[in-house]
């Protein structure tokens, strides 16, 4: 790349933008948005290949910014790029409703390609689109044509101190993804000081001893240097590659190499003399045409060029590839309709734990919806996640299901959520559910970018038994129930297994988290599917009732046990199974009124976990809020209280 | 080290004993700790420097086994050297209430210095140990006389792929433990098959980039190797160590380098021949009287010269060092009583934000107690973290109180709960409560462990503002709240600040948040540190009132602006500000009847988060169910209805 001044023009431009949008709105991140503008820029110019004007085609390159906070950046580049984002969205930056919020929000503003802000996640993302991309050109009969395209991220100190980065990079070496290329900016300083308060690593090393391609940069300023490492990276095989950009944080100003400016503005004078300092000597918020003229020449047109390219070819292979193009399409719009009718093959088991209903979900009718991609962070056999007969996905069979994601739960679900950004297949991910605990914001970025992602918990309370307190959920449901966006699903017998599964599959724009037993649970007669798409409904009705019954999974067959011991003494029961709180909420009042019909004081609810949640639907909970025990699952059960006499001892305590 | 028969006879013994264990409750990991019960009688036998009459000896060595599934392991060994693990107790591995529970739980059993069960966090305990020990001696006079000891860590391949394991290694490599030794068992297989399936880290290269002093043990069943690869470690002097011992899973058994040993009992047939295989062909549960003499010979009367030894050299230290043995003997016991009167000097501003009044008591108070160790994870300036003047804890510095963690939440709440279970210090760690998500299964593990862990979690809701939902909290505190053992304080002011501080300071056995505001809170008139120690309490009395508000943190001085709004409309209006629910569930009915003293139907509680955990004390709950948006603070409290205006009309509303 030979330098010109038209590139020094731009970056400058782009420099100044950012620091007049930071400044203007008295929030956000200078110090490295500034540093890595160069970076950002040569990328954008000669290497992405997107499309403005089609920002959610299929096969154009993937730009991550894991360090979401420096996105003042990314909006000033789509701004000068030619995206849908405008010098008023620019303006107002971090302000209420605009497209140019505090941290990247994907399906909000064109061209950002992942939501980001807590740190390493982005990284994870990146390698999950990486793994779809290349899923996607091995599952499809001359793949190569439909998708190929690079996937990009660009991520700071803050994503590689945090544990996720081990994780995804160890995942993405062995996996030999070659077209995922992550810049590192590596300016020595954090919020709080000099990166080498906290961090020596030998930031090289330790991705070559993850197998990757690894490439320096000395200079963050060196354009051509940034452009070489770009077409080296472009080059390589069989390793991602990751190009260590050497920079100082503040680029420019007068704070440059110090944490000040990492978080806080710089400021009217510091700003001015910063732009100064590049040659920029305009009016805040200026771009000329030219800079815009350049972006159109170099990164827009090459963009429109591949785009027109792509759907030339796409016809034909659509042509040629009739069934495939079916399938391809069905994938991204995620129409599992062709399939979904196989789950009422799955046997409805009269005795038998969830988790292997589960594993019946996926081993017939998983195995049968050609763009799935999923597995469990290596509890594959317990979780029961495995599709039978397939080698598992690996360098070597990139057109395989399986996912042996090591025991790695945050990078699996960062991973997998990647692969929903990207589009193209159904993911799920395995584990159980106390470790919910070590991907919960992974789950979090799943729902607050609407991702569908499924994760198979199983394991789901004291029932656990002998591995005991540290691996008995207790507290896990009150927080995924809580958490925006999620569905928790907790079937109580084999039916309500297969129809949250069916649910699930059918999702668009939720999470859903079914919540698996280790132990045998019995089929309820009334059980349906109806009632799980109502979130709660009444399994044993009672027009008579004085009591209400309200539980879900393995205390629905509880309650069931309680039932006669309550009659006994003189006490008329119902039972109503709530699998899913958050869609029984959605319904409307009426609904709500004839399932949970008696006064607030005659209602029980029943759950082996913290009961804090069901207060919401009933004056007295029949919970267990400590720590579990370790000894055989009925010997803990009874320990805790959760045998049929003594729930039922307890709710005639409460009812008194 | 000369390897003679009494040696191999004690290592068939223990692994007899093991599967003796697994077999006879059904249930456990046989496998791995099979194949390192070489290394781990070694270590005994050799290394470690521990009393088993004397197992909370401070300046034992410490041993942590990150893998704590391989339990069945260390107990046989604790038995075989003289702890108080009977025959009996083996016998009844994993049965209620048994001294050998399914994964090592401290203060339960002799000799366990840490739970473990969550993988990878072992690893972040023993830094926090290894930390800890270094950080003693170098704080008192003529430190190495009283603390001097070595952190062994044992840990395999899921406690490596986990990303704890990242970020506490290249914390522990900045630092330079050169007293921690981590044995890794590379037994090449994961309970899902073998590990090349999801991991190929070239492992001596990864410790190596954090600057770890790495020794090769080719064969895990080579003891003069691994006695010499000990022996080198312990002469480290500016690097921790890790020996990698190669070893097969399930050794000498008929399903070695086989997965399907890692978490199934081996049955009778298999370990029948396998113990005949070691030569050991004894009836079940057998220990000659030689393998306990040869322990009591070597570990057992290494550790009883070593402890009386320490015993009078602790009492001459004592006495030439009084003052300091003082501080020593406050600090084991967390004996705050010298220091805590210190808090009422802390100013009570009638308008301040919590986390900065959190950072007047870290400044004013924490500084002078001489025996704490904490800091955030690099948002110190934001938490308010920072002991001003303070160098920072470092390889020349370990004096120093500041910690620099990184950003690594789930690493600093790790390293933390290692320093407490190691003693000699009080802990406190700084995050966003948002990012409470990413170490959220450390908190629990401090909480199983009952140390009094203080985390300090600031910009508590949707105020957060700029940075939008990705660093809003939402349904965080409903996830702390009902984890057990964990008390949540939300300050409404500058008083209940200072009072949380308090309480969480003379903590003994509980996990203390503080949840701290970014934004102004107004002093409370009639807010008292007697109602935070009882967890709610009246904070605006009225004893005509038919309406009940309840709040906690920022909305206690919400509920105080809307209460004339609902004068305006005829209700008269109490108010309660609940700063911990957990220690008002602990109260009294009598109390709490007095406190929440009309009916449900005319209480409502007002959080700017997921209501969910409200409901237990109101049918009417004000709260903010979604995520939050980026904007500046009062347009993002605007925006999601949490004005004194939208409020005040949402509880008319409601009480229609």
């Amino acid at each position: 790349m030979e330098i010109k001044p038209i590139d020094r023009l731009s970056v400058a431009t782009i420099r100044s933008l950012l620091i007049d949008m930071i400044n203007k709105s008295n929030s956000g991140h200078p110090g490295m948005a500034l540093d890595i503008t160069p970076a950002m820029y040569v990328l954008f110019k000669n290497h992405l290949v997107a499309d403005p004007k089609n920002p959610n085609w299929i096969n154009r390159d993937r730009f991550v910014l894991s360090s979401g906070h420096t996105c003042a950046l990314l909006y000033s580049m789509l701004h000068v790029s030619g995206y849908k984002v405008t010098m008023d969205d620019l303006k107002n930056f971090r302000q209420l409703h605009s497209k140019t919020p505090g941290h990247p929000e994907v399906g909000w503003t064109d061209g950002v390609d992942a939501s980001a802000g807590p740190l390493g996640q982005g990284i994870g993302q990146a390698v999950g689109m990486a793994m779809a991309e290349s899923a996607i050109e091995a599952s499809y009969p001359n793949g190569s044509e439909i998708m190929n395209h690079y996937t990009y991220c660009l991520c700071g100190d803050g994503c590689l101190e945090e544990g996720i980065s081990q994780e995804v990079i160890s995942f993405a070496g062995l996996q030999k993804f070659n077209k995922l290329i992550l810049i590192y900016d590596e300016n020595v300083s954090t919020l709080d000081g000099p990166t080498s308060n906290s961090m020596n690593d030998d930031v090289a090393m330790r991705f070559k001893s993850v197998h990757w391609n690894v490439i320096d940069v000395p200079n963050g300023e060196d354009m051509a240097a940034i452009d070489d490492a770009i077409v080296e990276a472009k080059k390589s095989v069989d390793a991602p590659t990751v190009i260590i950009l050497h920079t100082k944080i503040g680029y420019g100003t007068a704070l440059e190499g110090k944490n000040k400016c990492h978080g806080s503005p710089l400021g009217k004078e510091i700003g001015d003399a910063a732009k100064a300092n590049y040659g920029f000597n305009e009016p805040e918020f200026t771009v000329s045409q030219e800079v815009y003229d350049n972006m159109a020449a170099n990164f827009g047109a090459r963009g429109a060029k591949a785009y027109a390219a792509y759907v030339e070819a796409k016809a034909a292979w659509d042509k040629a590839n009739p069934e495939a193009a079916e399938t391809l399409a069905n994938a991204f719009a995620r129409n599992v309709a062709p399939y979904i009718a196989k789950l009422d093959e799955v046997a409805l088991d009269a005795n038998n734990a969830t988790r292997n209903v589960s594993g019946n979900c996926v081993s017939k009718v998983v195995a049968s919806i050609p763009f799935t991609l999923g597995g469990s962070a290596d509890v594959a056999a317990s979780v029961k996640t495995e599709i039978k007969g397939d080698p598992g996905f690996g360098p070597a069979t990139r057109n395989a299901r399986n996912v042996n994601y090591g025991i790695r739960e945050f990078g699996m679900a960062t991973i997998n959520n990647g692969i929903l950004l990207h589009g193209g297949f159904i993911t799920y991910g395995g584990s159980f559910l106390v470790f919910a605990d070590y991907f919960k914001n992974a789950i979090r970025m799943a729902a607050i970018q609407n991702l569908p992602e499924i994760f198979l918990l199983s394991h789901d309370s004291v029932a656990v038994g002998e591995d005991g307190p540290t691996h008995e959920p207790i507290e896990q449901l009150a927080a995924l129930r809580t958490t925006p966006n999620v569905r928790v699903y907790r079937p109580c017998d084999s039916r309500e297994t297969v129809a949250s599964w069916k649910c699930a599959l059918e999702e668009k724009s939720h999470v859903s988290c079914l919540i698996l037993s280790r132990q045998n649970l019995p089929l309820n007669e009334n059980s349906s599917e109806a009632g799980v798409r109502c979130g709660g409904y009444t399994v044993l009705e009672n027009k008579d009732a004085n009591v209400e019954l309200i539980a879900a999974g393995s205390e629905v067959g509880l309650a069931v046990a309680v039932k006669p011991l309550l009659e006994e003494k003189g006490y008329k029961v119902k039972i109503v199974s709530m699998p899913c709180c958050e869609i029984f909420d959605e319904q409307d009042a009426s609904y709500k009124a004839s399932v949970l019909n008696l006064p607030r004081a005659q209602r029980v609810a029943i759950e082996m976990a913290h009961g804090a949640t069901w207060y919401k639907y009933a004056d007295h909970v029949i919970s267990y809020d400590k720590y579990g025990v370790s000894a055989p699952a009925s010997k803990a059960i009874e320990a805790i209280g959760f045998t049929a006499d003594k729930v039922a001892a307890r709710i005639l305590d409460e009812l008194k």
